[in-house]
């Protein structure tokens, strides 16, 4: 999809879940990737972004940048000045300084929990958490660098990305990749949520491709909301063939946030060619490769 | 209209047009009131509040802090990291710090060039001016904070405030206060805006008002956008006898920023018992004390 004439990009976060898929695709396609992580790994830079040398060495000479380095929700509740310094302050400096094109990893947390009236690209943001009000600053810090001419820069709102790893993600929303895990290994689970619940899901290949796509879109607005496919909780659980394995006890404070998705469009990305996974099949089948 | 009993309280920027009218107010109503300002003067106790030593030392034991200090909007759209200093991480540590009632000079700068729907307590913020992006950006982080139950704060979104001082404010919208001074003073001036531009007014009275009864409100949402009186700038040249002192050279830029509010209605600050000056005879009136 991306053409190794983009130049050397870098991906920070680039050890999460999301970080590996985009470096692996990026890599994959034959382009230069810097992979940045605070955490060392195989063919990762290790170092601590929130360092200004340490930054502009690693980001020295690089075209773009994608921006998913990020304290998660539930991690960025607990500890409000770490959520301030990584997702809000850091993210700044990056925006701040970059020298190229530069791709921010925003997220559909920017809503709250969401109310029942269909979500499109002219809903007012209202985030009911830390971690989703540091991602719309930092949405509005992007735009207004952008109509500066200081950043060439777009942030893509990511939907649930499926199926992170089971280990403890500091995400309060973990329980939508621990049913593919367990479902997927005959166990049982007992879920948060009702059959009912709604969410709006993505594969870390879709997501990976979308920010991929990012990095040349032009034309583009500065917030984008990605198109993610609207899944029940029900029926993800008969398409993983679980329904005698799941117990539901549904959480209300928790399925109001997380489960609770009304119907998305998102004409903006579609009309960009931004795609979600299609079908849920689809998803299922790319959520556990 | 307050009463003593509320404490010590804290204004930043009380050297400044609406500063000094809040001061006047505080103290005429027999409240302490700690004037903070960069610049010294009469009154005021002055230092640089982005250092922190000066910050809990001027703010130790105060109940409530209203928060002016800003660097204006042509200011800010001239200098980025001065109003990213002042405007939005200035304002962030003292919401972060305060231990008492935290009002927030917010602006009908987050709305940026409005469009020609009204304008209600549910249209979305879109900033068109780096002021207006950190004063949303500082609105989201005093929401976030106040839902934390970190910070007992509201903002409050001001209008254009009338008759600021001559002397250049750093605001692109000065025109809108040199003409009460022109007129009044006999003088011609020459508009850069049409006589059917809109404006939204409040005079200083009416909004160190709303500012000091902002520190008892109750029930109170963390965002208030204040009343204001639509003016027009045709009517309001005939209320100051001027009609035939005025020159209109309509700047099309400046006119579509500044002189196109449209009709303006704040229920949620109506019910709080927030009000603007009542009628232009009021605001002219009020305007040139």
């Amino acid at each position: 999809m991306a053409s190794p004439d983009i130049g050397r990009i870098a991906v920070t976060g680039a050890a999460g879940f999301v970080g590996r898929a985009v470096v692996a695709r990026l890599r994959q396609d034959g382009i230069e990737t810097v992979a940045i992580d605070r955490l060392p790994g195989d063919g990762i830079l290790a170092g601590d972004l929130s360092d200004s040398a340490f930054r502009r060495e690693a980001l020295a000479n690089t075209k773009a940048t994608i921006h998913l380095a990020a304290v998660p929700g539930g991690a960025a509740e607990a500890d409000y000045a770490l959520s301030r310094r990584i997702n809000l302050d850091l993210t700044l400096a990056l925006m701040e300084e970059a020298q190229g094109r530069f791709i921010y990893a925003s997220s559909i947390a920017v809503f709250g929990a969401p109310s029942p009236e269909p979500i499109d690209d002219h809903t007012p943001p209202r985030p009911a958490l830390t971690y989703g009000a540091h991602k719309l600053m930092s949405e509005v810090a992007l735009a207004n660098l952008k109509r500066l001419g200081r950043l060439d820069g777009i942030a893509l709102r990511l939907p649930g990305i499926v199926a992170r790893p089971r280990a403890a993600s500091g995400l309060k929303s973990a329980f939508m990749s621990d049913v593919f895990h367990a479902l997927a290994a005959g166990e049982a689970i007992t879920l948060p949520v009702s059959p009912q619940a709604t969410m709006w899901m993505l594969s870390a290949q879709a997501v990976a491709e979308a920010l991929i796509q990012a990095v040349t879109v032009r034309d583009a607005p500065a917030v984008l909301t990605l198109p993610a496919l609207r899944v029940g909780m029900g029926e993800l659980v008969a398409a993983l063939g679980g329904a005698g394995k799941v117990s539901y006890v549904p959480d209300a404070a928790l399925e109001a946030q997380f489960g609770a998705y009304p119907p998305l469009s998102t004409p903006a990305a579609d009309r960009l060619g931004f795609r979600h996974d299609g079908d849920l099949a689809t998803l299922v089948r790319r959520a556990l490769p």
